[in-house]
């Protein structure tokens, strides 16, 4: 079969597989990309103002704030900047050693994101794999104890992707404090459905990089807008080798209008904690184990029903995410918790196929 | 002042400083932006059928081509792939040591595009600058001659940016032929408007990745479109590190249609064309030594009144780009040739500016 970029296809049917907001985005966004003519599409895009205007909604300074065509390409040009042999003179001024004398580490809890895993790989680094504590609980004690010298990246995933669990603020402060001499990159893609963030309080800290994405409350998932928010220091080899023009000019006009309105995203997490209650209720009746969730999308046990649940789920049209060849997501599916009229369509397929036996 | 990513804002004025195309671009792509709804907007790309139709555009296997987020994520994502510790395995095959005994290096004639040198920086590999022959003719024999059993990855740029300069197919033969251990970047951006192109040959030779960008003759710069063409080897390493989602779905949709409409494309080059001989003519006018060029720019010497022309240039709404300090371009600027009726603009500007001595 032929091989071509990106995520399989499932086929039509309710996308819940990708944590999409199936809300869509805002109207003012739809209005700024349908203002774009020849010229505007043809001409290589200015991020001043939207550098400018992001900052101003994050409370940080615009030296603070690069914006990345994805966090994906975030993590990527993270993992390039910080796990190449040469110590980043930033992380020097921490403590680190000038010269590492073995492989520079990334350490990260796992279930873990794709992308982190596959940069540190292709980079060379040395990855420790800590597994999660019960019910996929953030393993504080494990991932401090596995820092060392050449510890160079540390991925704490708030809430976690695909398990939905949160990271308390004293488990990510004792991170941060205990690997003073390494890059923590706080990846705070689907912090609004949580409630909380770290932003303000990781900004007192000179070795926390705080990522967001436009992706999942804001609905820019097809427009790839993400944020890194750090201090200069740390965004310096970063800026580096990040390619001059990354956003597209309609990403760029899209976030612009993207952060004009407010009521969108208080709506699409509205959404997805009625949503998520519903799921819950359904996995209860059909006897399904789950995990309460801090994101849009709940991470679903399907025992030894697992496969025939994501192929029943699927061949009905609404599409879930495979997990259960993932390690430490045996027999799990992820579903996306997103407007409730799906999340209706949803749970009534899953009900369905549980019903058949 | 406030460090805030993307180029400097030189103010208003004809943009003739980034080598964009002035004639905007396909009203069908136009069309196919404003086409999106905030369902679309809110979805993750997906791009089987671009991919297969820029494969069918190009004569060549769907498996032989990656869409990049414009050809600079290209280039980040080769030297990624190409210049890390271990050898990838596609070199392997082709006779590289397994285990690089010293730095990988990295060989480009000057003066080279920015984001050669950066990339190869970030990874620290070993880059050897090779200078041009006189009139900046690519220096085959030169570049042949540096290169090492530690050679990895070598850039031709063709037409060179920012000379205008081609490299001739024998040339480019050589060094395919002469490192066959290595991997060929031929950055083909300009190819348009040099009217011929080595990527049939190309495919011949399983070290060869041409790297091209819907930027120029498509004017699909701000979309941010770029696409490698090599052997589904080569591309493994490139697709292991690629983020799952580069390409923004509006970028997408305008990338098919922009495959739609060659009467643009055509149009863009016939104004090109016109646009260098109205350059060269006003050059010869003036006194102004240049280079002819086979991309859509030309390289103009400004002696010792370089700066002064620049700056006046720019001060009468003329932005060109200043590449006075740039290395082997001492004293020089580049300035876009697209439309004709911007050109006479800019050719005016010259004339007046030079006529004040």
């Amino acid at each position: 079969m032929t091989r071509i970029q990106g995520v399989p296809d499932l086929g039509p049917g309710l996308r819940l597989h990708l944590n999409e907001n199936t809300g869509g985005c805002s109207p003012k966004v739809v209005e700024a990309v349908r203002a774009f003519d020849a010229r505007g599409l043809a001409t290589y895009p200015d991020y001043r103002a939207a550098v400018i205007e992001t900052a101003a909604f994050l409370g940080v300074d615009p030296e603070w704030v690069v914006l990345t065509n994805g966090l994906d390409e975030g993590v990527l040009l993270t993992a390039l900047a910080y796990l190449t042999a040469k110590t980043p003179a930033a992380l020097v001024e921490l403590g680190a050693p000038f010269v590492a004398p073995r492989q520079p580490e990334v350490v990260m809890a796992m279930p873990a994101f794709e992308t982190y895993v596959t940069t540190a790989k292709a980079l060379g680094a040395r990855i420790l794999s800590i597994p999660p504590a019960p019910d996929y609980a953030f393993p504080v004690d494990d991932v401090v104890a596995a820092v060392t010298a050449d510890t160079r990246l540390i991925y704490i995933n708030n809430p976690n992707n695909p398990t939905g669990q949160p990271v308390s603020k004293e488990g990510i402060r004792r991170v941060v404090r205990e690997a003073a001499h390494a890059l923590v990159f706080l990846d705070e893609a689907y912090h609004d459905f949580l409630g909380e963030n770290f932003l303000d309080e990781a900004r007192s800290y000179p070795n926390v990089l705080v990522g967001r994405t436009f992706s999942k409350a804001h609905g820019l998932a097809g427009m790839r807008v993400g944020v890194m928010i750090a201090p200069p220091a740390i965004l310096e080899p970063i800026r580096f080798v990040m390619p001059l023009f990354n956003l597209n000019v309609v990403a760029v006009s899209a976030l612009r209008a993207a952060l004009t309105d407010s009521s969108f995203t208080s709506r699409s997490v509205a959404q997805a904690t009625e949503s998520k209650e519903m799921i819950y209720d359904a996995c209860d009746r059909v006897g399904l184990r789950y995990w309460r969730s801090a994101a849009n999308f709940v991470l679903i046990d399907g025992g030894t029903r697992a496969r025939e649940l994501v192929d029943g789920m699927i061949a009905r049209g609404v599409l879930v995410r495979d997990r259960t060849s993932d390690p430490y997501c045996r027999n799990c599916f992820r579903i996306t918790a997103g407007l409730v009229e799906y999340t209706k369509a949803a749970v009534e397929a899953l009900e369905a196929l549980c019903a058949r036996r």
